[in-house]
């Protein structure tokens, strides 16, 4: 009945819409992205057509490369690793290999690695890059590619993702400085283009207004990257505006914060004696920091682990309907946050060009 | 005049060697592994039968994947990383992509992941996981893809490798305690099968020998794998063996350095006030540590960058003569060294099943 020859192209000229539409519609996940008026027109032209979807979307191929490609958003990130390593090892177990790319934050090079790794016959991808609105996964849904998210997902639905619960996470760190005593809390977020920044500003955002406390805007400031460059120069923003003072600090990443710390430094502040920090990942090291971080405990493992998981039972089925699986963090308290002092100090004015290089100078004043 | 067909297995046969020593001869990389009369009778076979090396090994392929795989020990050393970013830059300059491979230190996933990146047409390969005795090396070469190591390379000649001075940083550390008025020194090598443990290893021994220092083998553990688990047991082994008090550690990485503290703190030993401690690489975060800990820098970045460079060579030229490139490092002095003290504290028996937990125990005896 079904002739191998006949194109998605030939479907789409058929119907009278994109090709990009008729592969959404014949892709069980993505189908809910297009009118249901749409999709069954599509379908019904396909069925008419015997269009066939291509065996390597479809999931009768059989010879596999055994191989998955996995997508890095910063590999100097310690946040990925573990997950990496909880990737691999569910892989492995499985008889899989993962081949990695880190993309190094550039949207550019993402495009290349993807296209990269497609050529080179994966079975399946997982993403650590995803941004709110992304391209790149759009084009590997089209692309007809076993894809799952990990740490970060996308604002659309029916992508296959596993996450981290980033609003218990806030709520877990915000309620401790409320507990201690904290009243005025600043908030440094990280780039808004992402679902992990995005959701724990909201977050926090949502819990001040709850809490019955004052939303100040001056106390927040959302980085332009989790790095600790970015997470200093928002820190930095945030003081320069001469606030009124406040006795911690709320981070969407770890880095973010030791920005902070390094912000406090040059301003002569000192956590936690002069303000209370909290971080957000608890990647490795963070222990053996000063001061250790008190910093919200994402399940790296278990989240690398679920989506190699989730990726597999994908690829054995290709109609396994999208699902996102949230996984709980827990709150590791270090020595970063405690009790507001009294004799809070705070900083008249920056020292003019103040920098590493005049730590020393701060520090003795 | 020649045929395509004939294969490095004819040759093989009509010279009467075995297939791996034809190419082994017939790469201009390897030749030298084998006797001079082999050599020539080989050559001499292969030009009677025609036989036309392997586009895809020779070097007359022109359509290239414009992708290297790189192939890392472990991808949670923070070490790793950086020398990536090297790589991953100086390939994007000259417009390749790397695709990565975590080992996690496993011979089996070596081999796999390497087989992996080798059946998706990868143009050439980084290795950061040589072993001094590395079959996959031996593969890789027989196998005729460019091949570079970075960091660790092998006991055997003739292969292109871009190394850290390991015997310089070495010196770097030892002659800094020995300023500092150190005169005895504990050893924390690293698995003695990797040339940077063995380079290290080899370069304290001498040192002491040099300085006319006594060598005291109770005060030298090599341990099995570079990681903080294994740097706290070989610390443990060295204390557990009672020796003579010692006022300094060198150790051959700074994860093992990690494991030294642990292992202090396990014993009521406190640094630098008992003992001084070096570590070595300089790997991220090591300035934010509690102590900051002094330690040999290698240069990561420029590690990497003269890697890939070296791999662009060889891919552009196949018969460009392999080359060691030797990078210097520097010493970075942290506040975990310090002149030794007339009042050091030290361990009377070790407590009982001590651990993270009795830290608290020994801290307030």
């Amino acid at each position: 009945m079904r002739k191998r020859s006949v194109t998605i192209k030939d479907v789409a000229a058929a119907a009278a819409v994109h090709a990009s539409t008729v592969s959404r519609v014949l892709n069980p996940e993505t189908r809910n992205m297009v009118s249901a008026e749409v999709a069954e027109k599509v379908m019904g032209v396909a069925r008419q057509l015997g269009y066939l979807r291509n065996p390597l979307a479809s999931g009768l191929r059989t010879r596999r490369s055994h191989t998955i490609g996995v997508l890095i958003p910063d590999l100097t990130n310690p946040v990925f690793p573990p997950i990496i390593r909880g990737i691999e090892r569910a892989l492995a177990n499985h008889g899989y290999v993962a081949v990695l790319a880190d993309s190094g934050n550039s949207t550019k090079n993402k495009q290349a690695l993807t296209e990269s790794l497609l050529a080179r016959q994966i079975d399946g991808l997982i993403l650590a890059t995803a941004h709110r609105k992304d391209k790149l996964v759009d084009k590997c849904l089209d692309f007809g590619i076993p894809l799952v998210l990990v740490n970060r997902t996308v604002d659309k639905h029916h992508v296959p993702s596993v996450i981290n619960d980033d609003e218990l996470g806030i709520k877990l760190a915000f309620d401790h400085l409320v507990a201690k005593g904290h009243r005025r809390i600043a908030f440094v977020g990280g780039p808004q283009n992402t679902s992990t920044a995005h959701d724990r500003y909201r977050a926090f955002v949502k819990l001040v207004k709850q809490a019955g406390l004052k939303l100040d805007r001056a106390l927040i400031a959302n980085s332009s990257a989790f790095t600790e460059a970015a997470g200093q120069a928002s820190m930095n923003r945030i003081l320069a505006s001469r606030p009124e003072p406040f006795t911690a600090v709320i981070t969407a990443n770890d880095l973010l914060a030791l920005g902070c710390l390094d912000a406090f430094q040059e301003w002569g502040l000192r956590c936690p004696a002069d303000v209370s920090l909290t971080g957000f990942n608890h990647m490795r090291f963070m222990d053996r920091f000063n001061p250790q971080l008190t910093t919200v405990q994402i399940p790296h493992d278990e989240l690398g682990v679920r989506a190699a998981l989730l990726l597999l039972e994908k690829i054995n089925r290709r109609d396994t309907p999208p699902k996102t699986i949230r996984l709980e963090p827990r709150l590791v308290i270090g020595n970063s946050t405690r009790a507001p002092s009294r004799n809070q100090r705070w900083p008249s004015a920056k020292a003019p060009g103040s920098s590493r290089r005049s730590r020393a100078a701060l520090g003795a004043r």
